[in-house]
């Protein structure tokens, strides 16, 4: 498509705190090899910073030209240094571009990760052809990544978007930024799976409970249970729906996108909260603002990888 | 400054519900004329375009080469026709830059006006040398203009930013819109009049009641008092500054700004609830965001035809 880059391939880095996903991606977005490890968290940022090194020589081919990497974390875009990722301990202070420009000899970016998930889904997903988008990922936390009038919304030292950490509620349990009543803390897996274990708890003989089987109940058996027709499931997702919807209409507002995309975990389970979400945003929404569909992801756990290598090519 | 802008002239339109304000700003925003007329409301729109062109005509010079309008409602970007003002009846399907253009001979460009005051003040006003700076402005409503990474954000047909009317609580008093628990509904002046009344009529011997005089408590009742020491009045303020600090907090996990600039009626009262909502910022803020300053308007009532203007010279 664009003459100059034709035939330029990037590597894309998804550096999670359970898995290292690294791919090479060609200049539309797609996949050409990629491959999946479990962060070496034990070992701590060097020994990550080496499995990074090694996937990224295994994966490179003649036409590699950039690497991106997409952090869970803090950044300083201007020198490269990693702030802080809460899910990995150890890497304040770790210059990771700097690094790995010095071991592969290509430049290298580096990018907030739902950022890099909502680039890929923007130029390669369900967002494809948005002046106006946004991507929000719903799983242990909420995170997002937006697209406004056909750019990626920065903000200072990137941090803009971070509508998971928005008070939204009066009451919750406590967030995990520490809060009360962030959105994240009410519309969450993991404070769906919470409302869950107490309805568990409290009918130990239902499904959700037999399902967790003496575990912890999460969302995950919210939704089997629910997919099996049984009511409380179908009762909680309701309540998920309201809470979801809630902060929906919050990123319409605050973002005014042509279309909203659905990633992480929960997103698994939109179908079966779609109607009680619509209602919620047809009522809540202002007049005059487009209705926004609401889509599922369509990269699921490759839309980072993506996202982190076309950022890559279109910075290099 | 831009050599060949030097001596452009720009006028600006701040079309509001009571007022109508019209300028002659030059390059860097300073207003070389201006006036003020009440707002032909009942005459209609085609008695207020007319308002517009008279006043226009008495205030350009040889060097005036663009009009901007800032209104308070939706139109269509593209095409210049209004599409509806809440605050004016009958304005929509009315193409006030075609008719502004025929009758001026001058292009002419339509603005949001919380937008139109937040670009006053960002280039003219307490939010310059900002790269990342969000204009809120608290009044009978609460609205927001939003600069991101240099631009300023728009969205689908220019509508985003409207964060007053984000879900910010469980419970309300009705909104404006018509919902419950927008930001709007519990921090404009509206929702701090509401509350007032209600202690007045508890205690009608109290302060605020005598200063209301047998009228509607306002808010301004509110800060008349609260300057006096009235302990009731500062209770009151202190609640709103907690209601302000938590939306002035999803504004910096929003747009993520080095600075936040509150205009409007209730900004006048900034300074006795300063330390409350620095206490809830400094709270409630995740870690690595900058410290943005909140920081009064400079331009007061002006700040709107001044951004107007000047985005008439952006454009032309």
């Amino acid at each position: 498509m664009d003459g100059d880059r034709a035939g330029r391939h990037f590597i894309g880095v998804d550096l999670g705190g359970t898995h290292l996903r690294v791919a090479r991606v060609d200049g539309v977005g797609a996949i050409l090899a990629g491959t999946r490890v479990r962060t070496d968290r034990e070992g701590g940022p060097l020994a990550v910073a080496a499995q990074i090194e090694q996937l990224v020589a295994s994966l490179r081919d003649d036409v590699t030209v950039a690497v991106g990497v997409g952090i869970p974390g803090a950044f300083d875009r201007a020198t490269g240094t990693v702030l802080g990722i809460p899910a990995l301990p150890g890497w304040a202070g770790m210059n990771l571009v700097a690094r790995l420009q010095d071991s592969t000899g290509l430049p290298c970016i580096l990018e907030n990760d739902a950022t890099a998930a909502a680039i890929g889904e923007w130029r390669a997903g369900a967002g494809q052809g948005c002046a106006h988008f946004v991507y929000i990922t719903i799983s242990t936390g909420i995170g997002a990544g937006v697209i406004v009038d056909g750019r990626v919304l920065l903000g200072a030292r990137g941090l803009a978007g971070e509508i998971g950490h928005c008070r939204i509620a009066d009451a919750s349990d406590p967030c995990s930024c520490g809060q009360i009543g962030c959105w994240e803390a009410v519309a969450s897996g993991t404070a769906l799976g919470r409302r869950a274990a107490r309805v568990a708890e409290a009918d130990p003989t239902g499904l959700m409970a037999r399902l967790a089987a003496g575990g912890q109940v999460t969302a995950a058996h919210v939704g089997q249970a629910a997919r099996a027709g049984d009511a409380r499931a179908l009762e909680l997702l309701a309540e998920e729906a309201v809470w979801l919807g809630y902060g929906l209409v919050n990123a319409q507002h605050l973002y005014a996108p042509e279309r909203i995309v659905i990633g992480g975990g929960l997103s698994i389970l939109l179908d079966l909260m779609a109607d009680e979400i619509a209602a919620v945003v047809r009522d809540r929404t202002l007049p005059g603002f487009p209705e926004a569909p609401i889509l599922r992801a369509a990269l699921g756990d490759d839309a980072g990888t993506i996202g982190a290598a076309l950022q890559a090519g279109l910075t290099y």
